[in-house]
């Protein structure tokens, strides 16, 4: 890390001896691999089935650390997430940095390393980045984007397609809804709750992995990221043109997600989680599958939160605690902009 | 494009529908191909030959708009070049946008318009996005990120290896050096020089598919952005530990931008290109790859420029116009960031 007295100068950014250095001493200390040690334009490597899924996110999240991760582990976990729940086996990922002048080395290291170790638990391979540097004031300390590759089998092909969804499907989650939303909120504005609330920020693959191995009527998979739960069960809804129905005494939530949420006026269905995955699957094999989540240490909270519907077709429909209905509907506006 | 009277607002990227509202009025209406309209998490697509390419870039050029194109064009340019320069045939690209709050959603159609346009000339499809909007003041404008998947054939697997390069092999370029980086200039800083600097912002995967057509004997390619040609060369010759000598009177530089170098002290091998290539190929093949280069339209001005030598490893050489040489060393600091 010589040459720069840690922090990030436009010139890590330049194409140059700096930025090579950069790429050196820090990305590929903890991402290097056969492939992507050999540095150039672009990563090239077989391909392991017939089909690939192609993803991407840039992740924006303010605070760049929160409790149970930071903006490097995110990167890897959001994007992998968005390949498993296509029926997908992630495998590789670019990595893309867009730094702000004057950020210190330390935090980029921290960052580096626990997306590297992050990647590492996941199985996936960094193969490919970048990296621009952004005069002081031209963007928020830390922008990272990934973009992943995965391989589909021939018997996943139609998972991310909703195909065959009939009303009576059973919808289950992996645990708690809403804990890395409130997480990074609390953080960021510093509401100093007493109750720990910590991200669920995880990668998802080897959980829905074990679930495809294992069972075969998974109809529909989605991670409840931006807009959460809610969001997704009502594109869902849209989309087949059917009703969901969730009940809440079903839905798991932490207590200090609950009670940040009532304090500030805000419903879990809506907030950002990182890693959960919405299951949607035939009610003959839903306990079979529950039991398989349960077993996984990312799946111990898993639960059967709802299911779909003939009634109220495009709508996603609350069995609330007090007995009645409500429609929950998708987020307008952004109450939580920079969640991930 | 309702609900948001033309500007980008934070809701916009929340997930919900302001979000999807935005996806499709103004993405898929531009990009909208038989594997984007699906809107799944991730695309999945076939291969189409047992090697793949994948590359990454994120674009924070300043300003978004300058002489020969924008942000979006040349999202696409940069990205298709680092799959063609590693011997692949560029398919698919990944899409991410970050936006600041506030921004046009006129000048955002420009460039969403000018992004699917030059997919569609480079014949890549845009097949995954995402999109994320931060506050006003926590971006510059607008960065776009792509990801880029080619397909290898195994004729030229190795191009990006640069293995078997030897004294004597001779280096073609496809045209004038520092236009990009020129243009960009002039633009930002209101010069206002009479001559035209234009960017030579271009997608060359075609020229480089019918010179690796119908040659046999190119052994190594590269898109000189940052750092330039300097940039470039040096970095080869460390890889290949050999000299390499170029002669000033045979690059091929602009008027205006010889002019606007002059004045500004900066020297064209230093200046960023983003439609051009360099080429390492056999001497005896070299003026044959030099006719198809000149029958293209982008390289109606490739030149050999210069050798690879004996002398001077790891140093890449000028000879004068005044009959002298001089070494030509890398970029240290960034004198022109944000260029790309």
């Amino acid at each position: 890390m010589n040459r720069n007295e840690g922090k990030i100068v436009l010139g890590h950014g330049n194409g140059g001896p700096m930025m090579h250095d950069l790429i050196k001493d820090l990305f590929l200390k903890y991402f290097g691999n056969v492939i992507i040690n050999e540095q150039t334009d672009a990563a090239v490597f077989p391909v392991k089935s017939q089909k690939l899924a192609f993803t991407t996110d840039s992740y924006v999240i303010d605070p760049i650390f929160f409790p149970g991760g930071n903006i490097g582990k995110l990167a890897v976990c959001g994007t992998v997430n968005d390949l498993a729940v296509s029926g997908a086996e992630p495998c590789y990922l670019s990595v893309s940095f867009i730094i702000e002048e004057g950020f210190a080395m330390k935090d980029l290291e921290v960052i580096v390393k626990s997306l590297a170790e992050e990647a590492q638990k996941a199985n996936v391979l960094i193969v490919t980045g970048d990296t621009k540097v952004v005069n002081n004031g031209k963007c928020d300390k830390l922008f990272i984007n990934t973009a992943g590759i995965g391989f589909v089998s021939k018997k996943n092909e139609l998972i991310s397609k909703a195909l065959n969804i009939n009303p009576g499907d059973v919808i289950l989650i992996n645990g708690t809804i809403g804990d890395h939303g409130m997480a990074v909120m609390n953080e960021r504005e510093s509401f100093k709750f007493k109750m720990k609330v910590i991200s669920d920020c995880a990668s998802l693959n080897k959980l829905i992995h074990e679930i495809l191995e294992q069972s075969s009527t998974v109809k529909f998979m989605r991670d409840p990221t931006r807009g959460g739960v809610a969001g997704v069960l009502n594109e869902l809804s849209e989309k087949i043109y059917m009703g969901i129905e969730i009940d809440e005494s079903l839905l798991p939530v932490n207590k200090g997600v609950k009670a940040m949420c009532e304090l500030l006026g805000y419903d879990p269905l809506h907030i950002a989680n990182e890693g959960k995955v919405l299951i949607v699957a035939d009610e003959q094999e839903s306990k079979y599958i529950l039991e398989i989540m349960q077993k996984n240490s990312l799946g111990t909270n898993s639960a059967i939160i709802g299911r779909v519907v003939s009634d109220h077709p495009g709508k996603v429909a609350l069995k609330t605690l007090a007995g009645g209905h409500r429609i929950v509907g998708s987020l307008v506006g952004d109450p939580l902009p920079r969640i991930c």
